[in-house]
């Protein structure tokens, strides 16, 4: 059964907080992880019944069997490789945020057509030449890139993907990308989170039950 | 009116299509922007409806207008000026992120606490002792921070921050922040949007459209 999305994304931030938690705590009420998110405790409680977890009555939820449960779910240990295409401050930032290779998450190489910065290493990994995309992306069998390149190239830049093989592009540019319907796009849309963010503190009477993200507090 | 979350975010969305028009594209209809973002006609015209926007029959949406009356109705000229705290990778990368300022977003300043970093510009911004958070925020009338800080220093740096006055964090930690309840919480959450993307990939039926983040193709 799939997990909808907004699942998915409460179910890494449960398992956040479990990593955080000190050796010696061996249960967690859905209670203290509700509020933590500042959400209902009936919601953690739908959430962890998709990853078939039974929580203790008193005690709670075990502590090392409910994040590995969550770790099985979600494939933290099935690595993706990945490529960053766009070796600016961005994508050399998302190549050395150490966190994502926990969840699965493989930086594999790097692209940018600067010829500076072409054979540099960034946290372990090459910078290549964009035009090595499609070769190294067969050889490696990668199909997901991410995209950091500055918003005017997106677009080139997607389309050049798209024609080297790749089937997922996660982008952080500002841009909506028209991409052949082989291809799959998810749109990290940090202007639209910090705009979320504000607004919704303009006025709480928006607060969505449904998002995506969380805003407590 | 309040407008919810994930209305917010598609209307940047919106944005950035109508953003990249040529000059002489003068009306956008609803089923490219349905298209763009492979979501249903109908969703886009009740997105519109939000904003008071009328397209014309047959023509569409006037791209002008319908952009002003976004940019209007989700306050970018209403600047808000926001703190940096990490000014590692991350802090830098956000801090050089040209567009945010488009969109209302000003990063004043940034703040670290590694000596080597304070007295540092970074894309024109100083970055500060940690220590003068609060008093450069009452100053400046600051209540919102990025928090960019590594994971095992978010929580204490957030109880720092609520201690000096900030109201409103950014979160882009991969950490749950305990914080006092009059301090909001904007979880940017990296991790589960890649898991969200590459789970929604494996199965394709838990596609959701309460989603806050658009994944098409």
């Amino acid at each position: 059964m799939g997990i909808p999305e907004k699942v998915i994304n409460r179910l890494t931030m449960y398992h956040f907080i479990l990593e955080d938690m000190r050796e010696d705590e061996k249960y967690i009420s859905s209670t203290k992880l509700a509020n933590l998110l500042n959400i209902d405790n009936s919601q953690v409680r739908k959430d962890l019944k998709y990853i078939d977890n039974q929580g203790k009555c008193r005690v709670g939820y075990e502590v090392k069997s409910l994040k590995r449960k969550i770790e099985e779910c979600l494939g933290f240990k099935k690595t993706k490789d990945v490529f960053i295409v766009g070796a600016g401050n961005l994508g050399s930032a998302l190549a050395k945020y150490d966190s994502f290779k926990d969840y699965g998450l493989n930086v594999l190489a790097m692209f940018d057509k600067d010829s500076k910065k072409i054979g540099t290493m960034i946290n372990g990994r090459e910078v290549f030449d964009i035009s090595k995309v499609g070769n190294l992306a067969q050889r490696l069998g990668v199909e997901m890139a991410i995209l950091t390149v500055p918003k005017e190239y997106s677009q080139g830049v997607a389309n050049y993907l798209a024609g080297a093989g790749i089937k997922y592009i996660w982008n952080f540019t500002p841009c909506i990308l028209d991409v052949p319907s082989d291809v799959k796009v998810w749109n990290e849309n940090l202007i639209g989170s910090f705009l979320q963010f504000t607004n919704n503190e303009k006025d709480e009477k928006a607060k969505d039950d449904d998002r995506n993200k969380s805003m407590y507090g």
